[in-house]
């Protein structure tokens, strides 16, 4: 459901028109989103409808059915999504005053000289006297944006704005995209490593196999500032959360059950790695790319085809965007599910659910956004120079904490959800000792948190 | 003076106590800022002094004389510098609505696919519907940095920081920056060739001559956005403002005059080319580097030493960075001295007037911060592919119809100033042909103008 339209109406205020429009809607494939009460007087209302709807043409056939009820007017139409992102969705905002000469003098030269000359003497300080000590770099080169594959850098900005957007409105860290424009992981990598000391971290974002994994590879552990791609290790944090859920619910402990991973991509290969790294001891992969395989068989993986699989496993995951891959008589009963691919999954769960399985979700449940703000503030609050798999298991620790009694997983726009997780991250990366803080240091000596309370007025 | 420091002190309540505090600061040398009083009660009250000194020896001396005052106590000591530092100076945030998971359908997955498949089929789209279009990179090797010199990328982020700062609160736009870092002028231009589609504009700033004239010179016409060095031509702006307005009080057209550019660097440079542009005909330039002095020459400048510059010379522009390059026995009567070089002009003004100057005045009164937000602003909004020579001219017109009576250059502060830069260098990119925009398109319907507002809700 791509469109999200609003329709402004004006209705009869009186018992029964607004369930016409309501059935109106239904009638043409829409859903109904919110409606909200612009005006009421005398004899008529006004009210915006979103409409929910799949096409423009949808939307088209929803507000000619409209227009033929009697005491209803479509007034007007307005495309939210396109609204929402017209002129971007981020902004750069100053911190500190800016009215007088004297202000000027202070954030500017002539007092700025000192500033640079104490980072150029301890460059550390940069990310205490600097923006660095609470930014992050979405990179991407744009060659797997959603489900939507090779669009391009600049078409792929809108999504990573809306990565953005989750970093300032979850945890309170600057994120900003920047567009790599290059398919060659080699220019990719220098590119990076040269604008690097802009940052504070690098998060890589929609890079397609296996290309991303040798860009991950070369900048990992190369900068002093942590690395991570999302679509590999947040992914594998949203997903581990899930199943280990799941499992909870059934009573079952996932280590010792068998998973099967479909799909070794970026996605599958994250999940592969960070449900060993959890203690799963029988883990299955399968995918067409023989060395997609091999890299998780030398982890302690092992190879199975889809059919071997999907018959063997106890938790079946899948990230291979193929909608409709798993065939229905292929569900074992009991097994867990977990369909990542977006939009269409490999499965749908009600189908899943119908023969057999004990559990069954799509990536629509499982999103990513649950584990990189927290992790990556928490690998910033402690100076950290990575995202080791301590951390990210400790997020996952904390996301299931949030977790409501039989959910699969918490509500990813809840603050403290953000905020736990990246106490825990923080915690891992001092207590993993590559972090410049000491254990047990007081998070109110944390500088920059500090300061980011303190610069505010 | 680049220390400014809060002292909080306890004082007597009585007139001759503030007296006292204020000529124990003069004593030390050092200039009082703002008195802000915190509480007053009974005897005594607490303010806090503001103290302006060139190092942090004087403030202690300051604040050791302060104590051996009866009836005043000093309780604490705040480096207010530091203080605006801390935690960096901006920050990114987002401009949409993010609270309810119909809110993330529309800004991000699903919602976001169909705005990257709009701008997959038309690039230019990325204008309206990302931020690139009210965006610039800043972008640094950190090699020239105010009067500090070569102090490296991480050191140069609080400069760079600081312009940001300017750009939001001059003018609205978004400044991101981009620490590039290699003193390789290839390098240099492929890393910002390839990161270029994540912005609107390229603002080049404090790399080295000759390296940044050969960087500018790659990438403009190059990447079908503006860019600009602003050292090179935002000094410019400003130098011609403050020319012509010291011709305007002398009654005098500077177009008529002869024209003496002492130091060919990136400003000298950006000055020459700018006041050929706006008709000088008799420029004289002198430089040890004679590759520096032979390309001005080529574009209609004269060759001279630095003795028959300053004997010739009607109007002398120094950008040097020699400070007390200009003997005072040089100084001829009537002469209009501009000494731009920061923290030290190459003549002291006053001593400069005494030797028979008509008007004298250094970089600290020529700011380009006249400049260059809304040169940017008006490039983005005419979506013009460069920063012209015409745009450059019309740009210090609107700076002059903005500057008092009797001024050298006006307010940089002055919000109205930088809107009418936007407006002129605007309609100048839209006469030049070079702008995506046809003549007389009316300011409403500029697409992200209008969005840049409707957005904010």
């Amino acid at each position: 459901m791509e469109f999200h339209d609003v329709l402004r109406v004006r209705i009869r205020h009186k018992p029964g028109f607004m369930a016409k429009l309501c059935v109106a809607v239904a009638e043409k494939g829409a859903i109904l989103g919110d409606i909200e009460t612009i005006a009421t007087g005398g004899e008529h209302s006004i009210r915006d409808v979103t409409i929910e709807a799949r096409d423009d043409a949808t939307i088209e056939a929803v507000t000619a059915r409209l227009r033929e009820i009697e005491g209803l007017e479509v007034l007007s139409r307005v495309d939210k999504v396109y609204e929402r992102h017209r002129g971007g969705k981020i902004e750069v905002r100053s911190r500190v005053r800016l009215e007088k000469i004297s202000d000027l003098r202070e954030i500017y030269t002539p007092g700025v000289a000192r500033v640079c000359r104490a980072i150029q003497k301890a460059p550390e300080l940069a990310r205490e006297l600097t923006w660095a000590g609470r930014n992050v770099a979405i990179c991407t080169n744009g060659t797997r944006v959603l489900g939507l594959g090779d669009v391009g850098v600049r078409a792929s900005l809108p999504v990573m704005e809306g990565k953005a957007v989750l970093y300032e409105r979850c945890i309170g860290l600057s994120a900003v995209p920047i567009l790599v424009d290059t398919k060659d992981p080699g220019t990719f990598v220098r590119t990076v490593e040269t604008i690097a000391h802009s940052f504070g971290g690098i998060h890589l974002e929609d890079i397609s196999a296996p290309a991303c994994f040798e860009i991950e590879a070369a900048l990992v552990g190369k900068l002093g500032i942590p690395v991570m791609h999302d679509d590999r290790h947040g992914t594998a944090i949203a997903a581990l959360v899930a199943a280990r859920n799941a499992c909870r619910v059934a009573g079952l402990d996932l280590r010792e059950l068998r998973v099967g991973m479909i799909g070794c991509g970026a996605a599958g290969t994250g999940i592969t790695e960070l449900f060993l790294a959890h203690g799963v001891k029988d883990m299955l992969v399968a995918d067409r790319n023989t060395d997609f395989v091999k890299r998780l068989v030398q982890i302690g993986a092992r190879a199975a085809t889809l059919e071997a699989l999907l018959a063997e496993a106890d938790v079946v995951v899948a990230a291979t965007g193929v909608p409709g891959l798993i065939p229905k008589e292929a569900i074992r009963k009991g097994q867990v599910i977990l369909a990542l691919s977006n939009p269409e999954a490999e499965i749908d769960p009600d189908v899943a659910l119908a023969a057999g399985a004990s559990f069954a979700a799509t990536g629509k449940s499982v999103n990513n956004l649950l584990g990189f703000p927290g992790l990556f503030k928490g690998a910033l609050d402690a100076q950290s120079d990575r995202i080791s798999p301590a951390m990210k298991l400790a997020a996952v620790d904390a996301i299931i904490r949030h977790t409501p009694e039989g959910a699969l997983t918490p509500d990813g726009l809840e603050r403290s959800l953000h905020e736990d997780v990246a106490t825990a991250s923080r915690e891992a990366a001092i207590a993993g000792g590559h972090s410049r803080l000491k254990e047990n240091t007081p998070r109110a000596t944390l500088l920059w948190t500090a300061s980011n309370k303190g610069a505010k007025s």
